[in-house]
């Protein structure tokens, strides 16, 4: 068989288990991430010899220890993956609420009620616990999967995927809420990408170059999060300890990651904010690249060039520029926005509101770190991953964004003339 | 200048434009929706003498007259296009309320709140009133839009658009607010499918090609409607009047359009109401196609093809078939569901319940005729199309699926440990 026909009959076989999943209430559900909690724990040496070739192939391909650490599965992070799946167990049902309710005139009742998407589709790299929190995450939300790890843990993602299609079948749903490509040839994902007779949404956990690829040949719609260039604004007149302490957790606690501040821009006005912020930072290794009259009033910055305004460093670097008004600051952040993370330090609350309203960013700060942009700080759980699209989820995506609708109409006999 | 770099200029204008409207509060947009209105009553002379140029090339194309009639415009017609733009500034402001508000245990206040989407794309055939509503629709949610009509009515739709950009203009909005793209060629299109940096939507309006072309070339996301598969189940005992009457209503009333009916299913017990239905139906000329067995009970049907059970008729036929429960009516209708509209008609509670359930569709009926699946039906307004997709919107698409969201918080001082 090809490839082709490989993934679109695995991907058949979910569409036919999604349907089985619309008749699932959330205690069936919950008993299927519960049972995949438990048969992870008693099944984890299965999982242990499977990730073990994985890991001797990797020492044979030359990974680098911190992809080999990536990959390695123990008893610790098997039950880490467990407490996981009881964690999503315990969130409340995505589709219990009924969204809208009203009547018509000629006395339709029109109800708009949460439903399963159908099958997501997962593209994700090296590390196997994808495997396990987008299957739970998934089927919380009535969703089958099909799933597409990376070469480098091929094993342990099939191990871990058999032992979730089997709890799913002990509770009395198909094997199939669950499927696993098994190949590892690239082209199996080109094909899983235009698989939209079957797949309603497709979710990249990975690099630019995978998110790219997945794109590029997708027509399923995908779940993107192209980059994250952070952005602050300091506004004239603000606390100014607040405002180290602000930039200094976005940049330093977690500079890797995408939303950690990249481009700072202080009012012209609040020079004792740059430079304090600037010392603050450089005390802490932070490399500066500011521009000119930032280089003119800050020791040891090196010249920003025009590139450094759009690169999404991921590490202790920040360009720094001073602007002459919140009107300027409002059209460099439009201009270098990726869209996902802006934050304003002000004490001036009709700055802070034009700011807010005006930034058009899916999470926009007063006076707060950015980094707080996540599901889980958000309190929404675990998420599957950010978006930076305007269509359907915008910011993190939990579980809710993993859900569509559909409209009940009970009506007596209406016709429509 | 080449194609790419014309669609490209405009769709920067527009973006640019949109930063403009997430100022402008709702009554700035109404304030340009009454303008508009005004303008188009005011300049119709203007918009008769192109509209003039367009009907003299049609003639010469030889369209059809059913064509030259949906590109007639006239006092009437540009009236009611202005009617139109009123009624859209009397809606509710779908970027007024909040979605969702709360606070963490560290004291960040979130709000989820409707944002616009930015610059949306509308790619549209003949009629040149499309320009006019989609520009309302649009703009009510504080959306630019970038307009490409069809070749036959190009300098109707310039003209109309050169007034919606004026009335903007004289309202104090950017004239870019309205951007048309002036070539008649058909890379136009494909160029605008691929402007993601600057377009967050695209809607296709017009034929099964046009979405497809769209659809295929797009990296834009497209709010697409495949087709109208429309369904109806009628249950083993019902209401026999009322089968026959909605039946009657969601075949014959106006076939010609995605929620008329394709495809009947009549659980076996129930000769009585196939028999009714078949012969309501053949009295008002609507052929009948048939499985074996109906064949045998209803004189004067054509047996049905395997091909039958997938063909939008969109015309006085039907496809009509027993099933032996509603089990089967429920895997007949994934079958062959293109998941808009589906409908049951039965007496039993239950069995409404779980089809109501299990059907994936948008729009899922109990005892009512299916041609309601439509935005106005609904009370949502003029809708800018439908949905069979899944994601951000599905089913009648109106101004409130034309916004985002996007959450706004105030912290005071807060930091990620």
């Amino acid at each position: 068989m090809g490839i082709a026909d490989m993934v679109t009959e695995k991907a058949v076989k979910a569409k036919e288990a999604s349907r089985a999943l619309l008749k699932a209430d959330a205690d069936l559900r919950n008993a299927a991430l519960r049972e995949m909690a438990q048969d992870l724990r008693a099944r984890r040496a299965r999982i242990i010899r499977a990730n073990e070739i994985d890991m001797e192939n990797g020492q044979q391909k030359q990974l680098s220890s911190a992809m080999l650490d990536r990959l390695r599965l123990d008893e610790k992070r098997i039950n880490d993956m467990a407490v996981a799946l009881e964690e999503i167990a315990d969130f409340p049902d995505p589709l219990a609420a009924v969204l809208e309710e009203w009547e018509r005139p000629n006395g339709l009742r029109i109800r708009k009620v949460p439903v399963p998407l159908g099958v997501v589709g997962i593209i994700y790299e090296s590390r196997p616990n994808v495997t396990v929190d987008s299957t739970g995450l998934c089927l919380k939300a009535g969703n089958a999967v099909l799933l597409r790890g990376g070469s480098e843990a091929i094993n342990s993602n099939v191990a871990l995927a058999e032992i979730l299609a089997d709890a799913c079948h002990d509770v009395g749903l198909p094997r199939s809420c669950v499927e696993i490509v098994t190949t590892t040839d690239r082209q199996a994902v080109i094909e899983m990408c235009k698989l939209d007779r079957y797949l309603s949404l497709i979710v990249p956990r990975g690099g630019a170059e995978l998110i790219r690829t997945v794109k590029q040949n997708a027509t399923v719609p995908v779940l993107q999060h192209e980059r994250g260039m952070t952005q602050i604004y300091v506004d004239a007149t603000c606390d100014l300890d607040m405002a180290v302490s602000l930039v200094h957790n976005a940049k330093v606690q977690r500079p890797g990651v995408c939303n950690a501040v990249e481009n700072l821009y202080v009012h012209e006005a609040n020079t004792a904010a740059l430079q304090a912020i600037v010392a603050d930072l450089q005390a802490s290794g932070v490399e500066i690249r500011g521009d000119e009259r930032v280089c003119a009033l800050c020791a040891g910055c090196t010249p920003a060039t025009a590139e450094d305004w759009d690169t999404e460093y991921l590490d202790l670097i920040l360009t720094v520029g001073l602007v002459n008004s919140l009107d300027e600051a409002l059209d460099r952040i439009a201009r270098h926005t990726s869209g996902l993370t802006e934050a304003i330090i002000t004490d001036n609350e009709a700055n802070a509101e034009r700011f807010l309203k005006e930034v058009d960013s899916a999470c926009v700060y007063h006076n707060t770190s950015t980094r707080f942009t996540d599901g889980g700080q958000f309190g929404m759980g675990a998420e599957i991953g950010i978006s930076t699209d305007k269509l359907h989820a915008r910011g993190p995506v939990g579980v809710r964004e993993l859900t569509s609708y559909k409209y009940v109409i009970h009506g007596n006999g209406q016709v429509r003339s």
